[in-house]
């Protein structure tokens, strides 16, 4: 294995399941940051002697070659990229970052060119997977950022993935990864529709979701979503509040394009009234409350009693 | 082979090729009739000795015993079940309709309760299929209506269909048939803006349509019209003003249910567009022009010369 020290900034359950992966193959994780700090701490502990949870992002930087950074949103990442006291190009120089959030394109073409300033390498990694899929290295991986790099660093890629695949220059995996998750979350709100009507028609749910499966209504979301949304189990793996953000990259990609995407629109809508009511930290699935009769945007009347 | 006379009431490709099937099969396809009778007189004379193109509706049911519908919409059904001067009720005592156009849940019911009142049956067959399903008897079928009247006739409608599903009373199979289509639909339409803007932004789509398939955004959709998008290749299977249609059908349902859906609304909205914008007849896949750049409604600029 790699002698490499590698560093995870952002150890969520995704980085955190990537940190123990690597650690389960022998690789040197020597480096863990999270602005909340017990989340590091505790799974430095857990990943035991060689890994510490570092108070400052310069000192990820200077006990690591290579540093995933797994985040929110462009916020997260310009701060740790950019932050005026304390940020991850401090001494960069020979660093590789590899970014993981699905942030939009232009932050990544933005991280890209001030690491090249620092001599430090960047590749962008987008996932469309889930934690699981995180935790046994069978992530579905997009890559972005120089060939040359990318080819470097195959065999650490290879270890996190079960389908790996390069996408082009700096930005272009965000970009594909943007429109995965636009056309995912745009069948995710159409299913919790249908689904909701066929409910306020007193069908047989289980039956439309057979007949779903077997015409043109058939989708990936179908298999993972559609029972969730039926027994009301929003335990997150993907959050409403991330489809909403994905959904807002792809409708700010289309107006640079001068494209007009209804349907995202609408979806995206959606998704930003989950958050509104309160609904963000459900999973994706949790939109069929919006649209079930007798759930949170649609609640049975009361009956109020006559004096 | 059962010697029960079999009609067809208006026989576009569907109706024609189920037709042609049965009539393979050896049944007694005796009586055809479509408004636009050149097209009914073809189809008898294609069909041969025994069956006659009618040139009144009271005709074909003094004529048949089992009588297919395949026509456009509510309005056309209302026109053959309840037109003054003619229609398919008069003499309709012992006669089975059997009405396979997507029309809507009410219509359905409606005809039934008329039938009912002459001793006639009436089954709803909604097809989630398209012209070559019908020509070779494997269509999906839906079936509405009494359960005995279904099981009597089972094997006639086997033999049309590769999936028989009995949904349940008159307008229930019209009900699944709107959900499904709604969603397909709906999954159209996101397909459609997807690639669009990953043409815009100067992707490989074969590179997309692959990720797509391996990823939540895959549906079925993704297999059927991905291409079709890509090389604009808009032969109609299923019309985009039909799409229209039977979105307008489930948002109707929806108001009835006083569910708010807004990303079938959306959906309906942009197949509404392509009727207003004289793209009604291209097949659904069609949406395609309304969000790839370069296309009917985002056309290249022209320069306009400087004099």
């Amino acid at each position: 294995m790699s002698k490499k020290r590698i560093a995870f900034v952002g150890v969520g359950r995704m980085g955190a399941n990537m940190a123990r992966h690597l650690k389960d193959l022998k690789y040197r994780v020597t480096a863990v940051y999270d602005t909340y700090r017990p989340c590091a701490e505790e799974l430095a502990d857990e990943l035991g002697k060689g890994t510490t949870a570092y108070r400052k992002l310069s000192d990820v930087t200077a006990n690591a070659d290579i540093i995933f950074t797994v985040v929110t949103d462009d916020a997260a990442m310009k701060k740790i990229f950019f932050g005026k006291k304390d940020n991850l190009l401090t001494g960069a120089t020979g660093r590789l970052f590899i970014n993981c959030a699905t942030v939009s394109p232009d932050m990544h073409r933005e991280v890209t060119k001030a690491a090249a300033r620092r001599k430090a390498d960047v590749l962008e990694a987008c996932m469309a997977s889930s934690i699981s899929h995180a935790r046994t290295g069978n992530l579905y991986l997009m890559m972005g950022g120089k060939e040359s790099v990318f080819k470097k660093n195959r065999k650490l890629l290879e270890d996190l993935s079960l389908n790996l695949q390069y996408i082009g220059a700096a930005g272009k995996a965000a970009e594909v990864k943007a429109l995965v998750n636009m056309v995912m979350n745009i069948n995710t709100a159409g299913l919790a529709e249908g689904l909701g009507l066929a409910k306020a028609l007193g069908h047989d749910l289980k039956m439309v979701c057979e007949v779903f499966s077997q015409t043109g209504a058939n989708s990936r979301v179908l298999e993972t979503d559609a029972g969730d949304m039926i027994d009301r189990d929003h335990e997150c793996w993907f959050s409403s509040s991330h489809a909403a953000k994905d959904s807002g990259i792809a409708a700010k990609i289309a107006r640079q394009k001068k494209l007009n995407l209804p349907v995202n629109a609408a979806t995206q809508a959606q998704y930003e009234r989950m958050k509104k009511e309160g609904l963000g930290e459900l999973d994706k699935s949790g939109i069929a409350e919006l649209t079930f009769p007798g759930r949170h945007a649609n609640p049975k009347k009361k009956r109020v009693k006559k004096r």
